[in-house]
């Protein structure tokens, strides 16, 4: 199989890597900037790639919506089948990508791009068979994880936290995308898509995890609870709602026990009940990991058109639970309780998870 | 796609009840006792379902060893793909059924006889070919976590919680398998297997909970400290250890934290981490919802022989740690501490988990 990467970053470095490992992979080009096209290999007009009949898959591993999402596009309209880590440009153009590679009889896979290595997309898909899948959340963000696990383990306050997350490479420099949640609802979203098989907006509640201080945290931790930032999906039937937000959970609950940088993800089925996926959401060699399976099983899940058959309607109303603000709580769906907490400390407990 | 089921207990008639309400499948053949053929496709004698070229898979959801291992070889020389629950006969006849399987080009799939719905053995086998997989473990056995978790949860003592389990159906009647780690040597020996990508052997120790009062898990307790029945499994190159034992993990862990008779599985993963699996390892539908997705992704695996090409040697000196006997520790390999041990309680803190 020859393969042909865009992006040479830490992703793109971890993938070429494990592909040159292989006997039955060929990591024939690199997309790379002109100037730094310093192996033999290393490309800078797509069209190179895209016009070599040996290439069946292109694998996306650049970093922001653009212009991956163009480059996506491109290759699907050349006939490859694509791979794709890239959250942010697949969220971004979703349902036109999917749609896009169905009408062209090629694959589209993103396991990378919602969970690191963890197999929960790979799961929803398989799940999803058998299964009416009724809610999905989990810890989807390393960095969030990793603050509020520091702040509750060493009794330290948030921005203390963050600047530490940085320097151990745990947090970006500018980390709005992390910290405020946006990240998590790129996931959640694509998730959702893939569980509940039909296409779902990108509007809907976020809040991140700014206004949460050690006092915060110590005084739940008296009641044997935590938080975490949580993506939360609730279906009822063709009904549907979304929301990133911190969730005040017990502490005896899988997600209150995930360490560090790790990520854990709930699928609610019918038939098999609650299964739980848990690893590494980000890093070079763990998101790479999950590109390349998506790579050397390419033929084997259902990623196309007919996949997303079901048409599935926006209902905040069916996001309902407890509201905690500083000093009280208040029963409501999550957008009014939010509304309601202004910019002011905010988290959530969903009914859905009693 | 025409299925032929052997069984209708508990998982058959879930299996039964999915493929029913399904399109895409039909259950043709049904095999039962004669005294028990009720239903027009219900048949007593396997040649019929084995004889009839319409049938792709034979679906085994026998309970014990005899006569599913025999009626397993049989499918497979029939030409069918076979789907088994059947961790006994499965763990019985391993490499025999295995290599059976691949001389016959036909695919032997077996996801609900390891934990159930749980996806560990269909990511073991995703996950193995793009890492080299150096550990497995985990809660494999719902009867075990549901009294130890009683125990820990209401200060209550083995026996009146074993009898509380049984009453619940959370217990056999005869719990022997499930107490004393049986069920889980059958468990940890076939994820094993299929996450190194060898035949390993099923001679290698195992400890029960019998000996675990609740004056023991109030002492781990107030050191922070739980004990769960573990399958442990050890890979260090080709050598290979295996081992099922109560552990003694940190109360803040995930594992200590599965709750009453969920499953927990680990793979160790040289480029992606530790990827932990939850679920029901047990019940009708999370099993039969296992075994419907075995179907369907049918072509999709590989599981045939030249799958469990690495050549493995046991060597139990690489499963070193800690023995928890009676008031006091010592260091040593697994067996050496368990033989010490003798009847009396003991409990084990792998290295490797450190």
């Amino acid at each position: 199989m020859k393969i042909g990467l865009m992006g040479y970053g830490i992703v793109g470095r971890s993938v070429a890597s494990i592909l040159d490992e292989r006997k039955d992979t060929e990591l024939k080009y690199i997309l790379e900037l002109p100037e730094k096209c310093v192996q033999e290999r290393m490309v800078s007009d797509l069209d190179i790639i895209l016009n070599d009949e040996e290439i069946s898959v292109v694998v996306d591993a650049l970093p922001a919506i653009h212009p991956s999402y163009e480059f996506i596009k491109k290759a699907i309209l050349a006939g490859k089948n694509v791979v794709t880590s890239n959250k942010a440009a697949l969220s971004y153009g979703f349902e036109e990508i999917l749609t896009l590679a169905a009408e062209n009889h090629v694959c589209i896979k993103y396991e990378a791009s919602c969970g690191g290595t963890i197999p929960d997309i790979t799961e929803a898909v398989r799940l999803s068979e058998t299964n009416e899948i009724t809610a999905c959340y989990g810890i989807m963000n390393g960095t969030t994880n990793f603050i509020l696990d520091s702040m509750e383990k060493n009794g330290s306050d948030f921005d203390e936290t963050l600047r530490e997350a940085q320097k151990l490479g745990y947090a970006e420099a500018d980390p709005t995308a992390d910290i405020g949640g946006f990240d998590v609802k790129n996931k959640i979203a694509i998730l959702s898509a893939t569980a509940y098989r039909g296409f779902v907006t990108t509007d809907f509640p976020v809040c991140g995890i700014e206004k949460i201080t050690k006092d915060i945290i110590e005084s739940f931790k008296k009641k044997n609870r935590m938080v975490k930032l949580l993506g939360l999906s609730l279906r009822k039937g063709e009904r549907y709602a979304l929301g990133v937000v911190p969730v005040v959970l017990p502490l005896t609950s899988l997600e209150a026990n995930v360490p560090k940088n790790f990520n854990i993800f709930t699928l609610k089925c019918s038939n098999a009940g609650d299964v739980k996926l848990y690893g590494q959401g980000a890093g070079g060699y763990p998101t790479a990991d999950a590109v390349v399976r998506d790579v050397l099983f390419m033929g084997s899940d259902i990623y196309s058109r007919p996949y997303f058959l079901n048409q599935l309607t926006y209902d905040e109303s069916i996001l309902t639970g407890t509201g905690y603000f500083n000093g009280n709580t208040k029963r409501g769906t999550l957008s009014e309780l939010l509304k309601e907490a202004g910019d002011t400390f905010f988290a959530f407990e969903p009914d859905f998870l009693n």
